[in-house]
């Protein structure tokens, strides 16, 4: 399989290496920053290139990776190739490659930082095509990378996309906001890691609404208290403490 | 070793049952529910005691879980022991338990269903003595269970207490609402759970603030607004993914 790889982001990098450690071929290497083309082309074999004029036409696999309003830019080259358009993005309607004969959606929902390797199988591959034939060849794609393969229509991909800020971004930032307190007050990080383990760990069979603790589902007022006293000095954060104390007391 | 464990809910059950796994004896088990306490006595081979005046005075370790606010009552029934009586309670001064000979705090920093079983390995111990030879006889006792040992301040234990909010219950209130925003929309949660545990596996050696992702991170203000339309019906999400939002731009 012969695939063209336009974008050397994150994703791009990660989808890259994937597919060549399973046997791909990746021919082509395309990105805004030639040097950064350059970089993931050195890295995956293949030839960087700087114009999308230069763009193989005869590649099996087109796979874009850019930034969401730089597809529309890079979808223009595009127009006349046989083989498959995906892109990879969660917030852009699939039609944005409509006029291309072959295309559809490659989206994973995970979250890539390029520093972080990451194995495939823990990536959920969410899939969309413009026939049931591009989307059976898509799955046979897939399945060499992942085992976690999942039909998933436009409208409920940008719903993912969106869950995935609160499952993923908000909760980093939760992370962060308690190394903010830990460090403010001398303390390592390093302590909060397993209970940040644990926690994810617990929602990986049961659901999230069963295993709620602490003292806002609780409605422990005298906690509640304590909590807000401690970050009178802290009104950013004592103004968080309440919003996600009082969101948690609704569910009860 | 000789404990005797006041209280029978998700941490006393935990302990009781790590220190019993360790060779300890379990001798008695007292909680204001005394079903309660002959449930926990029945899986220990403890003595369940109904009443706190039937406390064996000749115990090495008292192990006070009940709720915090409970403590004080309970303390009253330990004046005269010669073994060290310690409470768990991450928000409770240590001086609570002034008057007795030997005492101190042992807290678990960590997540207890009383369904989860845990492994005491991934939990870290915060220990406080009123003596030095009184820690150090507790630091003995807890590299029996964990060899996460820390020597935590009563301010500095509030501080984790209240770090531990963010980094837990938070955090299980924002997969709550990813829950929430899937299910509405007919996914299954399921699809979110590699994500939440990339999430967390990320920082466990990288901080916080140096993975942060997201539209929010990158403020990519059209990925925002299209989400912040997501919700429109959701005036409560939407509310807080602005403040969130707008909490993460705050960290750029």
């Amino acid at each position: 399989m012969k695939i063209v790889c336009i974008g050397s982001g994150n994703v791009a990098t990660h989808m890259a290496n994937a597919f060549k450690e399973n046997e791909a071929d990746i021919v082509q290497v395309w990105s805004k920053d030639f040097n950064n083309a350059l970089a993931l082309a050195a890295e995956t074999g293949a030839q960087a290139v700087a114009d999308l004029k230069e763009i193989d036409q005869d590649a099996d696999l087109y796979l874009i990776a850019v930034k969401d309003d730089a597809i529309v830019k890079v979808v223009r080259a595009l127009q006349e190739v046989n083989g498959l358009v995906v892109h990879t993005s969660g917030a852009t309607d699939m039609e944005v490659l409509a006029g291309i004969k072959n295309y559809g959606v490659f989206y994973p929902l995970q979250t890539f930082s390029k520093a972080e390797p990451i194995d495939f199988i823990h990536v959920p591959l969410c899939l969309e095509a413009n026939s049931p034939e591009n989307l059976s060849a898509l799955r046979l794609i897939a399945v060499k990378l992942s085992p976690l393969i999942y039909e998933v229509s436009t409208q409920k991909r940008k719903i993912l996309h969106l869950a995935g800020v609160f499952a993923c971004n908000f909760v980093n930032h939760m992370y962060r906001l308690s190394q903010q307190i830990v460090e403010k007050n001398e303390i390592d990080f390093e302590i909060l890691r397993p209970l940040i383990m644990e926690t994810a760990v617990k929602v990986q069979h049961a659901l999230p609404e069963n295993v709620q603790t602490g003292p806002a589902i609780r409605n422990d007022r005298q906690t509640l208290l304590k909590h807000e006293e401690l970050l009178h000095k802290s009104p950013h954060l004592k103004e968080i403490y309440a919003i996600l104390s009082n969101s948690i007391k609704k569910t009860r």
